[in-house]
């Protein structure tokens, strides 16, 4: 038996690296730039401990594109490196320098944000660079450096005359990689990953107007200045505690990290914990939008400031994933898989306080102002419902803040629902009978015989609303829903009056038969109902029960297995006290009694959507010759 | 100026590794088992060729799990290593051995099947496992090696009393790891990768009844057999030749790809090309669905037979998008950027050539079966059309077999329609005016309008169809594309006969002040037209350009900025010669006058849909006390 050390050699490190980043290489200039944010702010630290004796000022770091000689730099004003620690940090490949430092300065750098996560990337250089230098002149007062390397294990490590203090970086960029030294490119890659990063990022120049003296003459010219293009914004909003914050800061931080939204935000969520984990950040509620830009821009994950994916699956609850904005923790784990993602207890606990502080705004937000979140319901309606659905914690706050409109605008909770209509709208076995519209166009005829009744009608359209009555009833005893359109008015909340016919039993009897013969039996099945006689002489329902467990099997999961492709049953309810059946019964003319039973067919059929077509075309021909 | 070799530590491999991998934990079971398809295709390379004197055999490779000992093996029966080769390709970590063998054996090697790109990644293994092990014995005739490392820089290697030819690879699963002990995550990483892997791989065993005799007795109870489990095939459908496959063969492969399918493709197209690219693969039109496993469903990329990717953004076509099936092609980089797989001439070759494949199919099925392929174009037109608007080159041959049904399913190619419809459908200025609808409901009563006249009427409801039809018109010199509901008939197709007005210009203006006293002039404008007397008294249209630029623009791109928002304006067409413009005309008690407008108006409304809400409530309570 023999032992050893595994020899890892340079010329294979490099192959290994370029495998596995497949199609990141981007990320290069992340690393790197985190990389000089890290030093920067290690300086910052040590300056503030008074370890290092020099002044910190206001350093910035620079990106610039050389072009013509293929070049890429990176420069920081931050610690620098001394000769020695060129040797220790660089040629020892994937040294963790960041890590050393926190385990040294472990106590007092702890708030500093040092970036630490990132601090190994340096060689993600050679993704697109086929030679790299550094020129770094550290802190402490020792000569400066020069590294360079071509990607073979060969290195050269020189004396540099660099005066300033802190780390330029040199990417000698390979021909595969050009594309690197575009500036649309940069811009892309530094908007995208540094944009919110916390030392200001200096892209190129731009040109700025100088204010005009105000004893100016007409025909003064406003001189022009070149400053510096600083591409990031150090200290994004959620950084800041919200009391510094004001709505327009919150709405302009918004369109910051959204700029091809024009839509305002309906209101935002403040995220900001220190224990048991820690977890900055700000949540919006978009208003409710179909357009593509709003589907593109989702929730930002940073670690700190560092951009990191906008896949927040199994971090944020899924119900919130139609929200935008930013979350940052440096707790939530990178190199995890997704499962490995679930049960990680720190991540199960960002997800939870995520839900509450959800539910904790929406209540604040209920009861300081109550017209005004009436006014934002429709735009909120379908995360909030569907958090019910999915999140019981959630379902358990609900209550406090989920409202039920009515057709006419009229907002209730469902406990205040309940008292609304429990005097008028309990049926004779003491069910409490709630009555809702899905669409106020097609249910409209339905709504007013409701209303004409004194009932109170429900506006419910949501995609998921036979998922939520469905809960709803089974976690309210006597608590049932039922659509306008699924009976007769007098069916749909029975009381114990009884309507008296105007037909006798054999009269009725007669009327069915008639009926059955002309109205075809495949779809419609006739349903005589003594009603008042000013309602309408026909009417088409569809039973609640069936059309809720189709829209539920067609809306995913739940109904009945299969229903979805049930053919539609609907019910033909004649109103045996209107004058149209004393008519019908009464025409001894085949023919007439055909036609008008037809017509009025067609027009119980209109009420409902129902005629389309060569149908629809013959109903207005003869509708036309009746009025000609 | 010093110089030195950069020193890579095996304290610092594992976390890169493991940082730069991130979600993709799961990768590392592709790798180990792409390895031991290496060694015995390599071993069988070397057998054909003689340099093995060894017999090959039917060799398989095991994966099995010991969920107690918390291990997970992988064992080859391929050409294994000496402790000399395991010094040289496993010590020294990402020593591509693949690459070396290609190298030497180069020209022979060529066709035998050897993955190459994935011999990188052994050292994976350390992303889930706290220790491995291999064992292995080289077909050399010499002692097998037993080689162990815990991940930390010490390793040690000993003798092992293996008898059997190949390598077993044995990971100590980590802590934080541990779902890699379960059946079904393996089970699903190795459908998941190497479902088409050329060597078979067993995973358990399964029980099978061993047939019952002929002459069992009627109380025979069948044996059964514990047999290998084989997870893979070993060759799929596209490594064999088109003349080698039936239909059935195409069918039963693509519910081989995608098992929770259960509709039938339409067609395939088989791609294999050899030079100046390699590309095997099969592509089939599927069904046009919108259940969600059929999104889920995706062309899946392949290398060799290991599973890369689904994302084939960039390689296939974007228009091709909706199709199924698979691509296997050594020659599309994978460690490139999005931007360079764009640059790179391989992969433009092989978009160019799938594109001109797929017409290349399209146009032999349109030749061999028209028929079949009428019966077909309504799940396939999306496709087509979106390939016509976005690929210059699938554009120009699309005339060969693109096809423009009637609304009574008679399908014509462009050249056929003009042909057909030139004689009837020129107008005055000698513009040939194609007719359409987008809708057969609620479009019914215009397409019988222009039906009655002779006109042929087209049935065209993609959502794209107003950007085809955009760019038709301007390719083909005087075509022109108007739906039927755009105007009066008379109008969509001008011909020098007028017809002639019953009323006299007084009445016709007196007519027009009476309407628009009533006609609500926001969405309305009134046009009189003195049509045929048995026409439509009045009817709406909705002007063709407005309308097209409108949906043109809410369908993304073309049409006019800002034009999506645009107000719907419609025209109210009133029939001067219908007998209801008379009546109205003499109809002198203004109340009675309104009402016969506003139901007129009310049934234009209806035949296009127009009457909603409150409106159509009220027109079907003031039709029935018509009729009672």
């Amino acid at each position: 038996m023999s032992t050893g050390k595994i020899n890892v050699s340079v010329e294979n490190i490099f192959p290994l690296i370029k495998k596995f980043l497949y199609n990141d290489h981007e990320i290069f200039l992340r690393e790197l730039v985190s990389n000089a944010t890290d030093a920067t702010l290690k300086l910052k630290h040590l300056t503030s401990i008074g370890e290092a004796k020099v002044e910190y000022g206001n350093p910035i770091i620079e990106v610039k594109i050389d072009k013509e000689a293929k070049k890429l730099h990176i420069i920081d004003q931050g610690l620098g490196m001394t000769a020695e620690e060129v040797e220790k940090y660089i040629n020892q490949v994937a040294f963790s320098g960041a890590e050393e430092f926190l385990e040294k300065y472990k106590d007092s750098a702890k708030d500093s944000g040092i970036i630490g996560h990132f601090g190994l990337g340096f060689y993600s250089a050679f993704m697109v660079a086929e030679k790299v230098e550094i020129i770094t002149k550290s802190f402490k007062d020792e000569q400066a450096a020069h590294w360079t390397c071509d990607g073979s294990p060969e290195f050269t490590l020189e004396t540099s005359d660099k005066t300033s203090r802190g780390t330029e970086i040199i990417l000698h960029i390979a021909e595969d990689s050009l594309e690197f030294l575009e500036e649309y490119k940069i811009r892309e890659l530094l908007t995208k990953y540094n944009k919110f990063m916390p030392i200001p990022i200096k892209f190129g120049t731009r040109k700025e107007t100088l204010p005009k003296p105000e004893d100016a003459p007409e025909d003064f010219v406003a001189e022009t200045n070149e400053v510096d293009n600083i591409i990031n914004n150090p200290t994004p909003a959620w950084t800041k505690l919200p009391t510094d914050l004001t709505d327009e800061d919150y709405k302009s931080f918004y369109h910051e990290l959204y700029p091809m939204q024009f839509e305002e935000p309906l209101f935002n969520i403040h995220l900001n914990v220190d224990y048991p984990f820690n977890l900055t950040g700000i949540l919006y509620f978009p208003k409710l939008s179909n357009d593509m830009q709003m589907q593109k821009d989702k929730i930002q994950m940073y670690q700190n400031q560092v951009f990191v994916t906008d896949n927040v699956e199994g971090i944020v609850p899924e119900f919130l994933g139609m929200l935008k904005g930013v979350i940052d923790s440096p707790d939530i784990p990178l190199n995890v898989s997704r499962s490995g993602l679930q049960a990680d207890s720190n991540v199960k606990k960002i997800s939870n306080y995520i839900t509450r502080k959800v539910a904790d705004k929406l209540k604040g937000l209920f009861n300081e102002n109550r017209e005004d979140f009436e006014k934002k319901w429709n735009d909120i309606k379908i995360v909030l419902e569907y958090g019910m659905l999915s999140e019981p914690k959630f379902y358990e706050k609900a209550g406090d803040f989920v409202l039920y409109p009515s057709v006419d605008d009229k907002y209730y909770t469902l406990a205040e629902l309940k008292e609304a209509i429990t005097q008028n709208q309990t049926d004779k076995n003491g069910k409490l009978v709630v009555l809702y519209a899905s669409n106020k166009d097609t249910q409209h005829g339905y709504v007013e015989i409701a209303k004409e009744k004194g009932y109170e009608v429900l506006f419910l359209d949501s995609p998921i609303v036979s998922h939520l009555i469905q809960k709803l009833e089974s976690d309210n005893e006597n608590l049932t829903f039922v659509r306008v359109d699924s009976d007769h008015i007098d069916k749909l909340i029975q009381k114990e009056e009884t309507q008296i016919s105007k037909l006798s039993e054999d009269e009725a009897t007669n009327l069915k038969t008639v009926l059955e013969e002309i109205v075809p039996k495949t779809n419609y099945s006739v349903q005589l109902e003594p009603m008042d006689s000013n309602a309408a002489p026909f009417m088409i329902t569809q039973p609640e029960f069936m059309r809720r467990m189709k829209e539920m099997s067609q809306t995913g999961g739940g109904g009945m297995f299969g229903m979805g492709n049930f053919p539609e049953m609907y019910n033909l309810v004649v109103n045996t006290n209107s004058e149209l059946a004393t008519t019908i019964l009464n025409t001894s003319d085949k023919s007439a009694q055909e036609s008008l039973v037809k017509q009025a067919l067609d027009l119980a059929k209109i009420s409902q959507g129902l005629l389309k077509g060569e149908e629809l075309t013959a109903f207005v021909k003869r509708s036309f010759e009746l009025i000609k």
